[in-house]
């Protein structure tokens, strides 16, 4: 299986890394940047023959089986789009789109296609501490679950990144918490949400506002089967970046990544007994990343479903604007 | 000081121990139940001389400077004037009313006798581990705190007594979040509420419907000067009881009972490597429980304040009911 | 049961404060000590009426039914020999002596007296979560018991504090080592001690040496039932006191103490996620000091045998010198 | 790099798929096994094209690079001389040999091939969390490294596999304790040993007497730097395979694997909340097993010293035997 990347940014270039080095049963054998240093980049250290300035050009020029799109979250959509009527398998990072209607434009392109397999990657559901939560609740150890409380939290970046990148994430809910809503649905079994509420505050950067954005914020959804979760998103934290989720059960509870350990080293010095944290989710999900990359290879190689479907991803961005709609309007919003 | 308690179930006769062996400069004089048994019990176990089959007549007979309300909540805010009236300081177990007037009332008795100490039991607030992420706080350590995320967990009681309890109790967040409620307010300085919104299921207890009550809930909590707070609560918890409160600064976090131990014995053995976990609030509280009692008793021989005042105990109220009618109602209620 | 104290150092006044004023049936009414000003605090802040400048004239001076000994390690055996040759029930601080010889002429003396109590402080067997390992133990949660691991550690003091003691105290295994031992004794069920071995080095307090004493070790004993012991203890320790035992069974392993928390607050900023530590043994264990002086009076009161015997002690210095003889000989020793 | 490997069994299989299908830059073109059933599988689920029935015909054939030796203890010794002899690099399993004499054979061996890359598989060296806590300590977080308390535990296995497999293991200090040995060396920057003394019983095995073995022991050692450490070992856990670390510095301690969790996902349900743990040393080394194969073969690609020396091995054998011997003496043992 032949791979072409486009985007080579911080995230591309591990995905580059990844698929040249650590997937079996596929070849990175095309890139595309606009970034001259990027491509050079791709040639040099990957060995990646085949390298193109736009995204058209590689779709264009033959011997790609497969694009992974790690451009950025406005470009997605139509490139998924444009990939599926060059024949290509798609892995695109998250989100689908922050509109709608585009994310049901891909769902109904994708469904003209259906020797194609299109994924988009929530990384978590290919973290080994998340899998094997799922599969402890499949087992059963917690017997019916119905509710959830998912957060992620970064750390703080005092460079302003997160405001000048705020015009254009969609804001935290959608950014961030996309994560913890697919978390939520995949662990509750998918149910159909039906309202949310949320709420923000701007604790340490101001700079938010201008885009209707916090750096901090909670959302509660409820869904059609009796099932609630809660979401908590934050930027401004001090200690490193932490993903957690509780599932509940009728028999039990889960909690994955209870406490954000960046190695299983306990340190004892005059701050006390402590673990270091893991400074962004990419220590973290380092591991889930090259899996999600490994098992989209494999769904491709042996023609099966990938792990999530699109129109789990259509869902997370509906249930992801709703909060932002919440946040806004101080209202309740219904599904 | 002399003091006289009303109410001897399971709470009174622990606080009725407490004030008759374990609190320094304070005799327990009387007592009052109408079950003749508690009243033996407390002559025979504790050495109570003086007991009564009503609230009246205990307050009547002279001889007592102060209260231990241990009674039903519809009797508190009634029996609190009729102390106040009588000339008693008044010590009374949370919640104040699920009236706000009957709250308002009780405020406007208290401010016509400014020499009687009256003081709601809100437990945590005298719990070695809050205390220490109070002083924490106001020492400086994790910066301004602007967002909590606290909760109150019960182990499952198939009994059915949850069910039972429901029609009198307000409902799973006047009875249980109060606590959380009255916590965050305590911990980010007593901001005004604004807005609140609240979801719940029914999990387990089917029984519960009956009331518009649920076995699990979440709400969200935002106040004017921005901060946020979420609150959750359950009924059916495998696992036993636990009450975790995280306290969120610009410059750290705090998490009092991230883990809720039963003691400081980690156990290895065929189901892992694990800790037991308190059965009920009272092992969790039973020092806090000492403390607040220890604590009333010396505002009133040092004429000094309560550590709260019936106002943090209205607003716990005041916020707990918007949370019940947002329940209800399914919207955001403003505050 | 009317009590006087000898000594009022750091220790002895915490003694002191828990007989004045937080342990029922006892009366605190006479005090000795060669240090006026620490007579004047007994009289100031406790009342205590009595107050001597030596042992003797305490012990002669009648209206007192037990004496508590909070005095250099040197003295305990002779005091106790005196006080009860007067008559007098006796709590002593640990250990009971330096030397085997005397114990056993304390043992000896105590016989004769067998309507007196002598009770030596082991404080751990009076703590919350070393009895609930007891407990468990005893219920049968790890099978039968055959291997412990248990250390003290105290935190550094760079004062030079520990090489001065170090002149008097016995070296660290006699000094610290002694409660771990006394623990192992406890939990093992009293087996018979028949080798030791002990190293040690000094890592950071080069004026130990003089004394033969070490600032860091680890001893290794071995019972005629085949039961096995690691003791370690440190004086170098940046992060607080700690005191930790793990009791291995043939069905499970129970850790008291597996991290030295100051307090149930886990703290999330720059650090990491931590929890700060006790500091010293003091804070750790203030509860089970305050337990220990309840046990012995209701013993007294109640005539029952104290909840260790004087051969107890005795056993634990013979295994402490034992240890002692080890790091010195480099040998292991047989007892 | 083409690479043989030479036994089959669990471990082997392990090994070879990993460089089969892990390891980049090499390529498994051989394997030998006496088992027939062993040498099918490898053709038919890794495709290893050359198959033998015994090693020197694998040594003979020509076409190999390198060997991996994963055979019974008492074959590496002659095993590796044989390939150093046939021009063939050399990965063995641990340990290198039981006899002195022949680790040091070996070594003399392998000094008269300068071009040729031998290493003893001592895995912790190769795991994340080992390599981290060993980074800080040369990073200076812990001052300087004095005391390592290192324990390995298996979970009981109530086949008798440990009985019969410790006629030929070389005792449980040997077997298991050689890892604690070389980690500790590691760790403390390999300081000369010069005297150990051991201990040890049969909690569950009586069948082990018959070698002079135990199932739960432990040992101290002394070095010539002041450095001690203690070793711990099981084989009768209730809970799980447990490797612990913990390194004590001047300045701090770190402790490996404070906790044996299987993975990430606190539990909590009607057993409190747990963990569970990793079953068996595989679970928990997994990554290290397949980082080590990938150190030796970049080192052997790249012509570096692979990451420790024979003479690490050499070492830990010199410990383990003279632990195994202070076991039997009941005496300390120099070195």
């Amino acid at each position: 299986m032949k791979v072409g990347i486009a985007g080579l940014g911080r995230m591309g270039r591990r995905h580059a890394e990844n698929l040249a080095r650590h997937v079996p049963g596929c070849e990175l054998v095309a890139a595309c940047s606009p970034v001259v240093e990027e491509l050079e980049w791709a040639g040099r250290e990957l060995g990646v023959p085949r390298r193109f300035a736009d995204y058209e050009a590689m779709l264009a020029s033959g011997g790609v089986d497969a694009v992974f799109l790690v451009t950025p979250t406005t470009l997605h959509a139509q490139q998924i789009v444009d990939a599926l009527q060059a024949g290509k398998h798609v892995f695109s990072e998250k989100p689908l789109s922050l509109e709608l209607a585009e994310c049901r434009r891909v769902e109904e392109e994708a469904a003209r296609h259906p020797g194609l397999k299109v994924m988009i990657g929530f990384v978590r559901r290919f973290d080994a501490h998340y899998q094997s939560a799922y599969e402890r609740i499949r087992a059963g150890a917690i017997g019916k679950p119905f509710m959830v409380r998912s957060h992620t939290l970064d750390k703080n970046d005092p460079s302003g990144f997160f405001v000048r990148f705020s015009e254009t994430s969609g804001g935290m809910f959608l950014d961030m918490s996309v994560h913890d809503i697919d978390t939520a649905r995949w662990l509750l079994g998918g149910p159909q949400p039906v309202r949310v509420f949320a709420a923000g505050t701007v604790a340490v950067h101001e700079g938010l506002r201008q885009w209707g954005d916090v750096d901090n914020g909670m959302a509660i959804a409820e869904f059609a089967d009796g099932s609630i979760a809660y979401f908590g998103a934050s930027r401004t934290m001090a200690h490193g970046f932490e993903a957690q989720t509780e599932i509940v059960g009728t028999a039990g509870r889960l909690t994955v990544g209870p406490v954000p350990r960046a190695d299983d080293v306990a340190i004892a010095d005059a701050h006390g007994v402590r673990h270091e944290c893991t400074p962004t989710f990419y220590e973290r999900f380092a591991g889930a990343f090259l899996n999600e990359a490994r098992d989209f290879v494999a769904a491709v190689r042996d023609d099966r479903p990938p792990a999530l479907t699109l129109h789990d991803a259509t869902e997370a961005t509906r249930i992801g604007m709703a909060l932002r709609e919440s946040l806004l309007t101080k209202r309740a919003v219904e599904l």
